[in-house]
């Protein structure tokens, strides 16, 4: 089992403290979160961010929410419809707040309050089991190309999707971590993923782990996969629709495209809290529009130790930023779940009762 | 004609005074070269980039070096090489330096100098009268598509490929310029190109000559193709293979590839100085890599106007950094020359006396 280096996600009592990623990867600071309106910023500002860990995070908003405004059924519908509001595209928050929902609405408010905490901690507890499944069953895919060549095998990510964006060890990096505890050895090409640059995160939680990687401007991944540098390309998801076509985040579509042309293997990993059988295929999904703000500055570290923010274009200029894109399932080799390794059209045969 | 609304290179006398885009879109300052070391240095640091401009540059530099150093073959075939040697994927570079040594090679050292300033001017004439040529072939293209439908014509480019990059209209953009001139409403994205950000020249530049455009992270390309919300990508290029392989600033090739899945056409724009053909395909090209330091600092303003860098990443991080990529000739639906519009492998129909 993969032990955070920081905890994602802590509760302390009638409090949640939670790792602020909008300062990393240069402050390492928790946020401690103890109402609704905390919990509900902290996911819509990105201080929490990758999917598994936003649905977790969810989930004990709703208990602080009981905790502090009370339990009534009014308090439980406005803390689902705030929390289900932060963010459009990732679907684990949409599960996460249902499951809530179905588990607090039966009981009798008094009762609720301690059912909410519970049922959060029982999130997050499957969250970490499910990482972990994900990770024993996407390390195959690594072994066997360690099995084919000397030297460390080369994988790719975009975004964050390990341990950062879990409450265990990640989607897409659990096989990484798993193979780093079998002795193989592995080197993660890092994209950058502007205009976020959650790579960064990525960089910054492989060091914490010891895990050798490189960082590369967004742009390199269509070279680096045509000279056939990297041997895998694995990224997380926030949202598969029942064909397989796969909502993530922005610049994921062109390393599939990149990775199919040069016949490098293209995996999602996912667990089944991301799979969105409701969603017939990618033209379902609502992509979240960010705004211009974050592609017109940057935030990065002065020389004297100090974080500090850059205007990178004058103010007005108009940018479009849409956080996510979407992958079609043509371009998926596979998805890597807690359940096994799926075809992007076979994910109802590992999933038949969320399929139906 | 069109007309710099800054000159990127201009002569004094013997001294040549070139706008340092190290410093724009910040700060808008000339650099005064009065020496080879100092051409060289602004090359090399990229205070002057753009393919066509860098030739330009260095035959202006062949010129400051013998006014400042003599004008014996020595002296001659060190600025040549020291020149040659300070980028090594533009071709126009090589092409510039090749024009100065046969001009300047068969004449007496003491006619040297004032013949090498003349072929400098010289190379700028032509680079300006090039840039319109291109244009008014380009805009076709431009023309076609408002001809078709209501509404703006909306081009994506990458990287910078404007009058910035030229001494003159620019390549990529040229018919963006063509077409403001006869009244075509055009709309640009901008790819923001990490990681020198040459996108924010683009979006500076466009916006001293008055052309609506609206910024883009590069992972944003893939999904405005997908929507179609594109009509045109045109880039410029650094070195066109004899079969057609483009080498031109990493991150072409991913939208060259997401552009040809959603059928939007994709162009790009180059003089004669950028067909190289010697190297009969890609593989012959060499491409920069230009180290880790660019991938891991950014540089933008802070809230008091000063210009100023950030980390993003802790010293020591592992980057990869290849500055080019290479779009294969199938992806490319023409290249507009100041000749026409030729198909990948139809260049040499164009350029018979260069194809020999």
């Amino acid at each position: 089992m993969f032990e955070q280096p920081i905890p994602t996600l802590r509760r302390d009592g009638e409090v949640v403290h939670v790792l602020d990623q909008t300062l990393l990867p240069f402050r390492t600071e928790t946020v401690a979160l103890r109402t609704l309106a905390e919990a509900a910023h902290a996911i819509r500002s990105m201080q929490v961010r990758g999917a598994p860990l936003i649905g977790a995070t969810a989930a004990f908003g709703v208990a602080l929410a009981l905790a502090d405004e009370g339990a009534d059924d009014a308090t439980l519908a406005h803390a689902l419809a705030t929390l289900g509001a932060t963010r459009p595209t990732a679907v684990n928050l949409h599960w996460a707040l249902e499951r809530m929902r179905l588990a607090l609405q039966p009981l009798q408010p008094a009762a609720r309050v301690r059912a909410a905490w519970a049922e959060a901690e029982a999130i997050r507890a499957d969250d970490t089991a499910t990482c972990d499944a994900i990770g024993r069953h996407g390390v195959r895919l690594i072994r066997e190309i360690a099995a084919r060549r000397p030297g460390p095998v080369r994988l790719m990510t975009h975004c964050n999707a390990g341990w950062l964006a879990t409450c265990g060890a990640g989607t897409a990096l659990a096989p990484v971590y798993a193979a780093q505890a079998e002795g193989i050895a592995v080197e993660v090409f890092v994209s950058e993923t502007r205009p976020r640059n959650q790579g960064l995160l990525t960089a910054w939680e492989l060091r914490a782990a010891g895990v050798p990687h490189i960082l590369i401007a967004d742009n390199a991944a269509g070279l680096l996969l045509m000279r056939h540098e990297v041997d895998l390309v694995i990224t997380g998801a926030d949202r598969i629709a029942a064909n397989g076509d796969t909502a993530n985040k922005v610049g994921t579509y062109l390393k599939a495209l990149a990775a199919r042309v040069a016949e490098v293997p293209f995996h999602i990993a996912a667990p089944h809290s991301t799979l969105d059988f409701a969603s017939a295929d990618g033209a379902a999904i609502p992509i979240e529009d960010r705004g211009a703000d974050e592609v017109l500055h940057v935030r990065g570290e002065a020389a004297d130790g100090a974080t500090a923010e850059l205007a990178l274009a004058p103010a007005g200029t108009r940018a479009a930023n849409p956080a996510f894109d979407l992958t079609p399932a043509a371009l998926i080799t596979g998805i890597v779940t807690e359940r096994g390794i799926a075809r992007p059209g076979e994910l109802a045969r590992l999933y038949p009762e969320q399929a139906r």
